[in-house]
């Protein structure tokens, strides 16, 4: 015999319960595979208790999206100390951790499509790509970017979302090698526009003067040169 | 005193130039923003023949994304002929135009959303992608790329898609330097990935060695190592 005791949870409580039900369901596989008669089922409760606190699918997954969105623009924050190499390589480890949790659910999100495509879905996404950027200009220090520096960053986010998601179709990468490679690839896309531009060749050089030899950038400069002989 | 004599049109004649004026009118605003009365407007036909040609607005929009969507990867075919980074700089060259001709319709699909986003228009977005993909291994000579090979080549595709969508926002960067930059983006992400893996490695050296002193790729080599000293 049981006590038979099983705490009522508050409002609010239950619905943030729900919501952790739903974020862990709506990851695992594409969002419109989950039923909210499973979600119901995972969290315990009744189909109409669920409509209760949410209604309906679609602002359940909303709910669910800015729980990931909180979480992911979180781990984006990496204290202002140290080489900015390091400090992006332990970014990218983290992303990676996120993308790897969530892998189903990233991938449908990412590649659109109506049953995860609203307007605010498409808003929260683009928060979370506003916060990367905003971090990123904060770690290299500049508060008024030019529009080449803009560019390269904005775009380079975009490139690792693309790496995220090709990487999640068969895994056929290491994502050490990945998260590694991308903070390679920011050091490249900005070598490239600097080799443009002269004042984003000043900003780079300022950047880059301060990463240590032993660092990520010195070793990519490293291995290209091998390359090339 | 005119003839008045208007040839009537035939069937896939009319749904023919109903697709034209639709692609003009969904290129140059928004999509979700053109009405059905509009496109009959501008098509000199009532507002209930377009609908015997298309049922919705959704259909027709469909019918000129398809359109679009074989001009551009007509846009991609380019002779095996010369150095590669010089097609792929001519390759850049026509992506542009396209961008330019169909800015707000290109940047309102990209950026998804629940007037543009069907299963049937991120087919279509996907089968451009698909085009873009092939063409490229056809130019480099592969027909069996190792995963590396297929990362570098479709996280590319879609930094020319950010950098193109960046582009339209404003237009504050010479698209000229863009479509260059971007040859050299490609040569700079397939770079660092050759510097972590022999088999990109080698492949590298294979394309690069027919590339000409004064071609672009050799004149990034030139530039980052300016930058370097």
């Amino acid at each position: 015999m049981t006590t038979g005791v099983r705490r009522r949870l508050g409002v609010e409580e239950r619905r943030q319960q729900l919501i952790g039900v739903a974020l862990e369901l709506f990851s695992r596989r594409s969002p419109d595979e989950v039923s909210i008669d499973e979600i119901a089922s995972a969290a315990g409760i009744s189909r109409p208790l669920v409509y209760h606190y949410f209604p309906g699918k679609l602002s359940l997954y909303e709910a669910a999206l800015q729980r990931a969105a909180d979480d992911l623009a979180a781990r984006f924050v990496e204290p202002h100390e140290g080489p900015l190499g390091a400090r992006l390589l332990r970014v990218m480890g983290r992303y990676f951790d996120f993308v790897d949790e969530h892998g189903p659910g990233f991938s449908a999100l990412m590649r659109g499509g109506p049953a995860v495509g609203s307007s605010t879905t498409n808003a929260l996404v683009d928060s979370v790509r506003q916060a990367a950027y905003v971090q990123i200009l904060s770690h290299l220090g500049v508060t008024d970017p030019p529009a080449r520096l803009e560019l390269v960053v904005r775009s380079w986010i975009s490139l690792a979302e693309s790496t995220a998601l090709i990487w999640l179709d068969g895994r056929r990468i290491p994502r050490a090698e990945l998260e590694s490679q991308l903070v390679h690839d920011f050091a490249a896309l900005a070598s490239v526009s600097a080799a443009y531009d002269q004042e984003m060749g000043a900003l780079l050089r300022r950047i880059f003067k301060e990463e240590p030899a032993d660092g990520p950038f010195a070793d990519l400069a490293g291995r290209l040169l091998t390359l090339a002989t």
